[in-house]
């Protein structure tokens, strides 16, 4: 373990994001701006942007998706921070979970007292099968690629060898979605911000207005193990098992601690993090579990001195349903085995034991890969903080988890932030 | 001015690189290897890779050179070092460069005692005109590339701006490139470890051998300026003006200051580091200068508590010819619209006053651009050691300095490095 208490302390005392969703014509640019504006007018006692040392974007690939690299001074000029340090930071779908915990770094450090954390990413210009290619550089091309692996078919892979070896059922990862969209449906920047529900009577409406037989599902999960209706892609994860291809930009304002009550009354500290990496999942031992997700929950655990019941809420890496399963296993929510059935008896539901993806998650906010996980962070913030508007928990929850995964668990970054 | 003293002190106590040149059949995996294995012999008391606590890798763009993003994880797999936090930081060719702030501020903040920072670029798989395209995405993309530009473009209107402002002339960048072939014929590791009086004698001899007319070159600069010997690249860059598209890998080992005469009576500190950004080269008031240069120069002289006059050599970021001689500016050796007399006077030779690129710069050695920056601190750390072997500088150097540009400067990071 090489993680400690840090030099010193960290708080987030402004957070903002860009509506998620497909916005043609709007670049990464446009994106960030959006985001920055929001966080500027979230620090409730204000800033001078002047005072921000350093910048730290994560960006999974502006070089595939938009054919622009080197991103990070390009938006630090585009929102009139140059000449500050800017620099990005990639861990595939991590990326900003990534650049958080160096902006946490370069404050503690001592070097800088106010660093600008954002997470950015345009993918909708470019065709699906282009963005799933570009999407596959994040695995081992060499090893999985080539042999014909898609993130769809990791994840598949991973429901597959879960369902395996615990029990559950396709209709298991049904619920996770059904859960996120519900969620999802109180959040006006969700990208599918509909609940299944009313997901099914649009499609009924859309059927009588073409004149077409209308569908007869008796319940939601019926609706979802509709082939037509939600299509497998890679079985046993339908279509929506998936998260969505997504634009998005997210902004997060760092202090030290010292300063945080200068900028104001209800600053968020950051208690613990941490981070790990592993080989490609070719390579492992296990697909019904994260190992590098244990390892960094584990040493955030440790850095906050807190343990997995202390979390009074938590945003996980859903990029497929699956994924929050093991992701509420492997940060010691539920025991190996046993997350399936926390999600069938409704235990990470809003109103449950343990609320996971209060924000409708990846699944349902969208997934600009390299803004999801600083995405992550402004929920957390904004609940903590009481601010969090009609999808507001409830007996104010003063401890939340962040957990975000690059690839299959190359990457994973997990932060507790806490309100004192 | 953000930056100061940092928590505590950070040491350099191992070094390593692969060879800088085009390696067919060789990926970013086995370049890393390559390098990884020399820095854990140069560790003189030698050291557990277990006490590594993270890997910084700097690389521009796997992404688009070799269809692999993601790489940060997959070097640490690689060499054994999973499940530590593997990171790849992105700042054109300043990737490494970055990546070794961000190591070196890792282990400032107290998170970790002993980072590995490394840096790679697998180049040669693509065609050239794809090399020059992906290169492009390190410009603005919406407002320069658009219009036509690629980087021979943007440093040919430097040193046009540059000469007409100062009165330099073609014949002052190839003093800057003898210079470095010089240098670089000294390092068994630089790609093209010729002099040019070698290339000329081997230019002869083909054409000897082959039965075509010898050419008859007076001297260097006649050779040099001779268009079918040396092609015009963009007016007044030649062939030989201009880096090379190369494949390298470099790996640093660093640690806290307090442990690192447990693994060598040698290290090299870091004294002072500075960093800056700034809009692309489209949006500046100046083309003879690189702002960011001078920013991040004067945080590293500050925090290092050194002037320009007491750095005894320099590894500057000589992309292109031009680029050195600007360099020599910005940083503070010589006065503006002076750095092209210094050149031709021969004070930026081994033996002149103030020895520029010592090891070939990227102009001989080699640009692997996102190993290029730590590639810079290899040949600086080995200089204070008294390491360097046929190039070893005399008189025991004590300070030394790093130059890493990304883009036209919209990335820069000076680092000073001193010997106790």
């Amino acid at each position: 373990m090489n993680s400690r208490k840090l030099g010193r302390g960290v708080a987030v005392v402004g957070a903002g994001m860009s509506r998620f969703g497909a916005f043609p014509g709007m670049s990464s640019r446009d994106l960030f701006v959006e985001a920055f504006k929001e966080m500027r007018t979230s620090v409730d006692k204000g800033f001078d942007p002047k005072d921000i040392g350093a910048f730290y974007l994560g960006n999974f690939s502006g070089d595939l998706f938009e054919g622009q690299a080197h991103l990070a001074p390009i938006l630090a000029n585009w929102v009139g921070l140059s000449p500050i340090p800017a620099v990005r930071l990639e861990g595939a779908c991590a990326s900003s979970g990534v650049a958080f915990r160096e902006g946490l770094m370069a404050v503690a450090s001592g070097m800088y007292d106010m660093v600008l954390v954002g997470g950015v990413e345009k993918m909708t210009d470019l065709p699906i099968s282009a963005v799933t290619d570009s999407l596959a550089t994040a695995a081992d091309v060499t090893y999985e690629v080539s042999a014909g692996f898609t993130f769809p078919g990791f994840y598949a892979s991973m429901a597959t060898a879960y369902m395996h070896a615990y029990g559950a059922t396709p209709e298991t990862f049904m619920r996770v979605g059904i859960k996120n969209h519900e969620n999802g449906a109180l959040n006006a920047k969700a990208q599918f911000g509909q609940r299944i529900p009313d997901v099914m009577e649009s499609k009924k409406a859309a059927a009588i207005k073409k004149g077409r037989p209308v569908p007869t599902w008796e319940n939601e999960l019926a609706f979802l193990s509709d082939d037509r209706a939600n299509p497998m892609i890679a079985w046993p994860m339908r279509l929506f098992d998936c998260s969505p291809v997504s634009d998005g930009g997210v902004a997060l304002l760092l202090v030290s601690e010292e300063l945080a009550r200068q900028f104001t009354d209800n600053p968020i500290f950051v208690a613990g993090s941490g981070a790990a990496s592993d080989g490609a999942l070719h390579s492992r031992s296990t697909l019904s579990s994260i190992p590098s997700a244990k390892i960094a929950s584990q040493q955030a655990y440790e850095m906050a001195g807190v343990s997995p019941q202390d979390i009074k809420l938590a945003e996980v890496h859903d990029c497929f349903t699956i994924a929050e399963i093991i992701a509420t296993e492997d940060l010691g929510f539920f025991e190996a085995g046993k997350g399936w059935v926390a999600a069938e008896e409704g235990l990470t539901a809003r109103n449950g034991l343990k609320p996971i993806n209060v924000s409708g998650g990846l699944k349902s906010k969208g997934h600009p890969v390299g803004a999801s996980g600083a995405g992550q962070i402004v929920e957390v913030w904004k609940q903590l903080r009481g601010q969090a508007g009609d999808r507001q928990l409830p007996n104010s929850p003063d401890l939340g988890l962040t957990h975000n995964v690059g690839g299959t668990g190359q990457t994973c970054v997990v932060n507790i932030f806490e309100r004192r």
